[in-house]
């Protein structure tokens, strides 16, 4: 019964080659090089160093690494479900990816009738990626390959278009993600598991814990996104000075919020101890609020108490607010995301804002105009000319005041959570459709469902079967002792 | 007596002294700095900035964390024999680099009767070390450190005459190494587990299996890799435009061939769950279907489709090819590197033959005669002169025919799966000598002959003698509870 | 009563707030960006691309996964203690570093008042933080979060005030941190562990071993500084062909070193058997020997001999050397930083003299007066003229002749050993004082006074205490089969 009903045999194969035989045919009609691959475009004027994979690639590389080695990692913190953890992770992102390139690809690299493919695009198809990772960490242990797989389906192109939207039309600042990525993920993936609200669970399951091994596992997942998030944060920043400004933001951010969550977590414990769910998740909080000013000079003292203050509300979320949304409003967030990326995105945001409006020529010269793009004055403008002679190569802005560009960023912020909300409730609803192999609750975080396990592979419930102990009993290895 | 005759105390110490003196002798006659990393080769009109080594280390540090963290946790899978697999993945790829260093130097780097040492010397190393891991898997868990100690010895040069040979004389387009790299490595490993053949272990070993830690290990492994492999494909591809088109080739190819993986472990599993041993494995495949066409305008499709198709092929390899392999042909491939390398290898290179036929200088562009080199006109040809107005410095070829290249990149084929096959075999011979240390059949997948265990370590046969429990059953810890 | 004395629940959290309090101060009056990093230097001259950070950066991020993940590994080793010592790694790397960027910062980097921070003081910093990590492993297991922070607040300016006195008065020739770092880092660690000795400890302590998983994850922070260290030791090295030299010889001294290892683990065990501990350690000798001489044209062969002599050293001071250190001369040197870093260093620092004696103009070209900078002519010397049509932009020196500059090397060795030592051993003083929360003999080496562990934890204390086992066994997992 409940084993049949997981059997992903004909199922996932079925999705898959559908997928497959489309990507392909489209691929095929619409996917070419950009100009920085193809060869077509070498003349006697290239120097092949100066080919944009240099200036891309590194960054790609330390991203690529997050999102497989990292997030995989991070996601294998349970004890029984650590394959799922790690598994449905590189399944998700792989096929995020995939799609992401062609989605994206329509709406942002497409010209001639053909999409344009370089590493950049893949830079932007993996944050794509960490979007629908990020959504997935709400539902967790709780849904099938093939439930994630559908997500991704709908996921991306509900992101692209909300990317699309907001870039094209409002013409928002934001480097590191903080709306995009970070906003759009959380209230997605907190609007699918509203739908997939499964009430037993708020009682506790015998499955749902961590184990030693499984910790550290999840902590070196942690320490991966640690490393690399200054180039997750500084991958698409201006070159020069405001990608090395990310950068130093992102360090002093990280290492803020790094060093309060040590203090609230022995603070917040009962026993005085450090608690590893603290260590794994709330130390990245300082990753996520310097995002939106990034690249911005608001010094770095600003990026250190944006990484406190962060780290405290992310802190605060997980203690008191997660309870309550999974109890009260039915938003069972299994990996906290509300906490590490909603919460943290919010005030990354407002951060931002606070930096645009008091940002001033006098403080970045020249360059000002670059990193407020749209604050550049409108083509005609003499400003322009003369901006020009500084800045060569200087691009026609909108002449937006502080405010207005404010105002825009605030038009985005709720935009995208409208827009993330809604597609997530819907995607929510498909997925509870009954072909999609959802394991029962007694089979979540549970790795037997959809994995052959090795001999010493040992979950509650299989020793129920076999030894008659009861499932309450989460630590089964210690009884015979 | 199966005790005494492991002991590596006096034999292991007298390799590696005899071995270290050796080389302390040849690079101290032989081995100097390239023009890039002598001091004296500095004018007043070096930039510093323009030393290769920003262009090659990037490259080199990818492939070198591949070679050790990467392959070390691949081979790490057995769970008995996790310290075997990437301790002695890190033995053997450490000699194979110091000894590479001086075989290809003096076969590729000589002049002036000196090897010129750069880190472009280091990336061609560990592709020789690459080669030998690979082979190295045919017949992990069932040799000593010693045996892999000689087999590198041999191994190594054989690997470097060939490589000699086909660039040298044969002249062949195969930038991420498909026939170099993965078919010598598989046919040579072949024809060293012939050699190697344990007639009892085709029964099933009691310790040939993994545990749920191992599995895990195994997958970051795979992820190191999976990372990482663009770098690899692309590292000797020439700069600019081809090594863009390598990097996304090769994505493209490991990601279509991840998404195969995933469909087709479940359609081939009774129960309809993943196999770990598939995800780990088979998800590689595209990374070497791309390899022979990686630097070509193939089109992403056509990359796409090379990692389905070799994603196919591999799975269908460990699911049928690999028992009759063994059972019918005496050739026991313990990590599949057969499916993994020698299938996959076939395919690129047909995949390579095709792209060299339907290449056009209409699609490339003129840079056409830099990427298939050999077609450039000859020197004298008027045509030459003509090229080298668009494409300062290009160099004279042979002004071989699409056909003519065609055949050559058979006939290197053939001579090469011809000689590793051969170097494999004699190998194999050399190997069986009795003074190497070989474990018994029963000590085979097992790390008690070779290393100090701590108290946790438990392997069917420790217990066997402790406490009477039998061989058969695989998973000990279990028992008491 | 234990318990008690252990919670951080007040002292870590006033502890850390305090020190924000300060940091948030003192970033706000000194810390601003540096030139690179500032949008107000970008004029119409200024090329993005040439910008500090694309030269920095990759160096950057490798050391930063060595510190944080590769550390973070190699000091899980402990069965029972591997959250300590990948999160306490965690934690003490975290302040470090931000410690440094102040401290190092108003010695090194600050001009009109203020500290200019640029990604170069990140490297740097990391370097700090290197040194005060080496140092914890001398006390690694018993001591608390709270006492690394305090040794941290001390090491760190005891370092920055030693590095300034060395580099701005001394003027060495130190590339990759022999004497700076490593022999400072040993003996400042070896001076707090006298002082922390616990004679129960001598005598074997219950907890103080591995586990099969423990001393796999110490392998991989094995590997991923085995991998790295090349940027390592090259991070600070002139741009152009010595750094890559400082690849090479690092590459080189380390795999030298790598097979030494495991022919000397295998020669001395008693069984004949490796040890992981050698593997673990000793096979990262010759990436310290070739530090102090890792710039200059000593010539591959000596990197090798280097390796070679380091490691042998290494092996025999872990074999021989450090029980006579524990019991005699009350020396607890836990990871046995004494033989990977202090007799290395030392053999490091010989080298490094005797590169510098033998060094001439003829093997190095005119760019001897770079990489030898205090031997170049001084100002108004017609020679340096004349040295300047060669090379433009070189820097007057110190007229220094070979003699001297060595004699002012071995000057910095003593004094760096008596500095730190006298550092460590004051530190040692502090450290005892009883508000530290230092963990109980019983409870060294456990991860229970500080973590809240999982339900699949097991100490021996624990279940001596709720089982009546006996402390002695170490392998209480395999009681009950």
């Amino acid at each position: 019964m409940t084993k049949q009903s997981t059997s992903l045999r004909v199922r996932l194969p079925v999705f898959v080659f559908i997928a497959e035989v489309i990507i392909v045919a489209l691929y095929s009609a619409f996917v070419t090089y950009d100009e920085e691959a193809d060869a077509k475009f070498q003349t006697n004027q290239t120097n092949p160093m100066h080919n944009a994979v240099y200036r891309d690639y590194p960054f790609f590389i330390d991203i690529h690494f997050m999102i497989f080695v990292g997030f995989g990692c991070l996601l294998a913190f349970f004890r029984f479900y650590g394959f799922g953890g790690m598994v449905f992770n590189f399944l998700t992102a792989t096929f995020a990816i995939q799609w992401a390139i062609l989605v994206q690809g329509y709406f942002q690299f497409s010209h001639d009738g053909k999409i344009h493919l370089g590493v950049i695009n893949l830079i932007n198809a993996e944050f794509a990626c960490a979007v629908v990772l990020i959504s997935y960490g709400a539902v967790l242990g709780r849904t099938s390959p093939l439930q994630i797989l559908v997500m991704v389906l709908l996921e991306v192109p509900v992101f692209a278009v909300t990317e699309w939207v907001v870039l094209k039309y409002l013409k928002i600042n934001d480097a590191g993600g903080s709306i995009l990525i970070h906003l759009f993920a959380c209230y997605f993936g907190l609007g699918v598991t509203f739908v997939l609200y499964r009430p037993s669970l708020n009682e506790g399951h015998a499955k749902e814990n961590t184990s030693y091994h499984s910790d550290i596992l999840c902590l070196m997942g942690t320490l991966f996104l640690w490393v690399f998030w200054p180039s997750f944060n500084s991958a698409l920043v201006l070159k020069g000075d405001d990608q090395h400004r990310a950068i130093l933001h992102t360090f002093i951010g990280l290492s803020a919020s790094t060093l309060t969550a040590f203090a609230l977590s022995a603070m917040l414990n009962k026993n005085g101890k450090l608690t590893m769910a603290d260590i794994q998740n709330v130390t990245l909080a300082g990753g996520v609020t310097v995002g939106a000013s990034v690249d911005m000079m608001i010094s770095p003292v600003a990026a250190y108490a944006l990484g406190v203050i962060g780290c405290i509300a992310c802190m605060l979320g997980y203690k008191y607010l997660s309870p309550i949304l999974a109890r009260r409003l039915r938003i069972q967030d299994q990996c906290g995301i509300h906490n590490l990326h909603g919460l943290t995105g919010l005030i990354s945001c407002t951060a931002g804002i606070c930096a645009i409006l008091t940002a001033s020529e006098e403080v970045y010269g020249p360059s000002f105009y670059e990193i407020f793009a749209h604050r550049a004055p409108v083509e005609g403008d003499p400003k322009l000319q003369e901006l020009r002679m500084v800045i060569p190569g200087l691009k026609a802005g909108l002449g937006r005041t502080a405010q207005k560009q404010a105002l825009f960023q605030v038009a985005a912020i709720f935009s995208t959570i409208g827009l993330s909300a809604l597609g997530g409730i819907l995607t929510g609803f498909l997925l509870r459709l009954p072909y999609f192999a959802s394991p029962s609750d007694d089979f979540c975080f549970d790795d037997e469902p959809f994995f052959e396990v090795p001999p010493d592979y040992d979950s509650p419930v299989r020793l129920k079967h076999s030894n008659t102990n009861s499932v309450e009993d989460s630590t089964p290895k210690m009884n015979g002792v």
